[in-house]
């Protein structure tokens, strides 16, 4: 308790303005400032374009600084506003804030650490936190569910997937590794067999040798059919998330039993009356 | 009631063969119609191919011609019959016949824009407005309002696409930018990134760098892994829709017991009249 | 009656032989016709290797007339054993059989329609009638049912997917038909842009200017979400499949209404007792 | 029972440590197992990686050959302790760990079989076997359940996919065989059909002649629609598997109420006891 400070006064508003989007203030101040990343994302990306980069170079420089200025600003205003500095600033927002401002000072020291603001994108990240205040919030919400609760499917489907890429990947070093179709070393073998088997084919590497053919054409069709198992995980997932709606998420008065059914009378654990008054 | 004309004699005769598809003519009309769109169709493809556009110019632009005079015709006569002409030259497919008859008579005054003509692949989306009389209107009801119910899901899923697209391309700018492989500016890089995730892979622009190669395969590989996501989502919402037709969510006044068939006029479990009053 | 004739003897125990696959004779004919299939079309694979097909061409010569005249005897053994000779030939098997014998013996005549004989590969399709025999039928009984009831809905999603692509195509023309990319004509833009949308991606044909290549991107992303569809289509299709094995096929004897769910005591229709005796 | 050694002591404990994972011991042999794997894999990779290779190739070879006299260690170590040592060294495993560790013997003998240590990359998948003490064995279970359900299923369209290759790859190599774009031999064309209809598209190989062009188109989007098919498959079968797991059969001995879930004891409908006698 000592360490948090108590906002009062103009502390509290801007809290309000920075932090939540209730009042009309705070709803502008998120689109303000979600039009402002969206800007110094596109100045970043015209400056990388050599053509543009160059004509307009004084340009481009005054307006990332005057972006930065305005991050700073907000920067320092979060900080004062909230209610522990520091679990701001250490957070996974807080670090990503101050990694898109900073470059941009260290640039005036350092010569070639410019590119670096380019970190600037990861603010984008920070939409999802405005969108969690639109109508989307329900639909990302049942997205990650389905997602997460599928994580560990999922871990273990890519995992077999790398295994499967590395024994292939080193089985076609063995066999095309002479011939000069691109399979030089075994981690570009393995990088190969990723772009095949996920059904990318850059083509950059390809095989040239009758058997590295015949085992190319086996992960392309092994790759198609096992394209099926993530797909089949998230479906699964999300029809089973759906039926759950159906289970509704009262608890049983007497025994405390979760999951009851929503047209359940009776609990399925103790046989309670589930809707005494 | 004062600005809409009253259609008599040969006009109401007129609209419905245009419009309407039940009698014989009307039919005949829209048969007819999807041929000519199609020819036109043809005829634009052929002429942009550069030995068949020399050698039968002529003749094609007669062809177009005509094409152009049959539009004109039917566009003024969709304007003289239907009640409020306004309407129809605003709506959107009026303004898609609009826009794919004038560009030929514009060419005559100045020269170039007759690749405008191309415009005219818009009018195939009248093949659906046609489509809707034959019986294929339930299945693209049904697939229709699946994409609708699950829009806001998918495009949770595509923002989220783009915003790890931009982040990555940028990373991916950051290591490759110095050496030769194409990364020439973010967005180019972007674009690499959208063309690996979605594995299409041209293999125009590739990594060339170890670390750029080994992130390139993570993103294959989470791409390949998040294409679950639409596929879940399309799948789970198709699955719900088929379960609200078939069956209903009354219970037995008798027994009680649930999951009656819609068309369901007794109790399959004890026989007692469902719809008592 | 009097057009179909009457087997007898030998006639009758060679149709078993050929056409059924209940004897030890029927299963022995079967499994060693496939064999030659293949082995056929390993030496038609064999002769268009150039290496190959030049050093061995007499030895391959011989095994393909040897095999030409093993179907002619299988062919003409087919017509007399058969009940209905003219509906065999003009069936879809029999026409297939035809094509895969005849090209030989014009070869014989004609230099050059010796390629021809590659129409033989369509005799594998049998396979699938002689798996008939085996433990698969259940399963690609239930794969066709599945394909065939959402055939209307697969077909007005590929229709949709070719006309976004003319139009796409054609849009892609206008913009990349003046560099040097290879958009040479309307129809190779098209041919582009099923290539990107289906994510097959070549990079034979790939956009180079800035506008074309954001399209290219947007049009990945539509391939990349609309994958979903007939996906989404086919697992549902599945599903109520599987759902419908619970569904029996009984009959009310009462009123004669069908489609009850397995555990129905009373006819949903009319009330009746399904299992009275 | 005369053939099994009786493993007393010191035999007793090895083998508690080598094949189990209950005692401390154990659980470190495993992890320690799998980062020496991990290891022996990395320096395989970086000694076919040429600029490394070369210059660390004495500090590879003996950190080869450690890992190689590790691993012989482990492998007799594993014979002397397992109950059956025949059984062991002819299973999957021991055949693996056999190949794993003699490649490194052999290459003082013979030279040029050193790349043969590669073959040590299958020892990945004894991965799956310290897994299946983790958290993982539930998920990877039902994974591979849900796959060997649909494997007969999955295996009718595979084949289905190769018939269609060689028939339609056949088609190409008619149709592009004569021009210059790669069709040099059936095979070669199968490969090809491969590559596009798997949507995996290297480019190395594309039409040239319209005809070929447009039968490519239409591969593209066979391919496109029949990649729903497996994954109709895997999902239907999760689906179904998800529903066997919850919801029992049984209905309520009082009002005969259905659906309960599988832990339930009282019916949620009346109240009933569902497991009297």
């Amino acid at each position: 308790m000592s360490k948090t400070k108590k906002n009062t006064g103009w502390r509290q508003k801007l809290h309000e303005i920075i932090y939540e989007a209730d009042t009309h203030a705070g709803k502008m101040f998120d689109v303000i400032l979600l039009c402002v990343i969206i800007l110094s994302i596109i100045f970043v990306m015209l400056e990388s374009v050599k053509s543009i980069g160059e004509k307009y170079h004084d340009l481009l420089d005054k307006a990332e600084w005057i972006i930065t200025i305005l991050f700073t600003i907000e920067y320092i205003g979060r900080i004062i506003t909230v209610k522990k500095p520091l679990s701001y600033i250490f957070s996974f927002y807080g670090i990503i804030d101050f990694l898109s401002t900073i470059p941009k000072y260290i640039s005036l020291f350092f010569i070639g650490t410019h590119a670096l603001v380019a970190l600037r994108a990861l603010r984008l990240l920070r939409v999802f936190r405005i969108l969690k205040l639109a109508r989307f919030v329900g639909e990302s919400n049942q997205l990650l569910k389905a997602l997460r609760a599928s994580t560990a499917k999922i871990l273990v489907f890519l995992f077999t997937v790398i295994v499967i890429c590395i024994i292939l990947g080193t089985v076609m070093y063995l066999i095309e590794g002479g011939s000069d179709s691109g399979f030089t070393s075994i981690p570009r073998s393995i990088y190969w067999c990723i772009v095949t088997l996920t059904t990318v084919g850059y083509g950059d590497i390809a095989p040239a040798t009758d058997l590295g053919q015949f085992i190319a054409a086996f992960i392309m069709i092994l790759g198609y059919g096992i394209i099926a198992v993530p797909t089949g995980i998230v479906s699964a997932e999300y029809s089973r998330q759906d039926r759950k709606i159906h289970i509704n998420t009262q608890a049983c008065p007497n025994c405390g039993a979760e999951g009851h059914k929503d047209n359940a009378e009776y609990c399925f654990k103790c046989g309670h009356h589930l809707h005494e008054h």
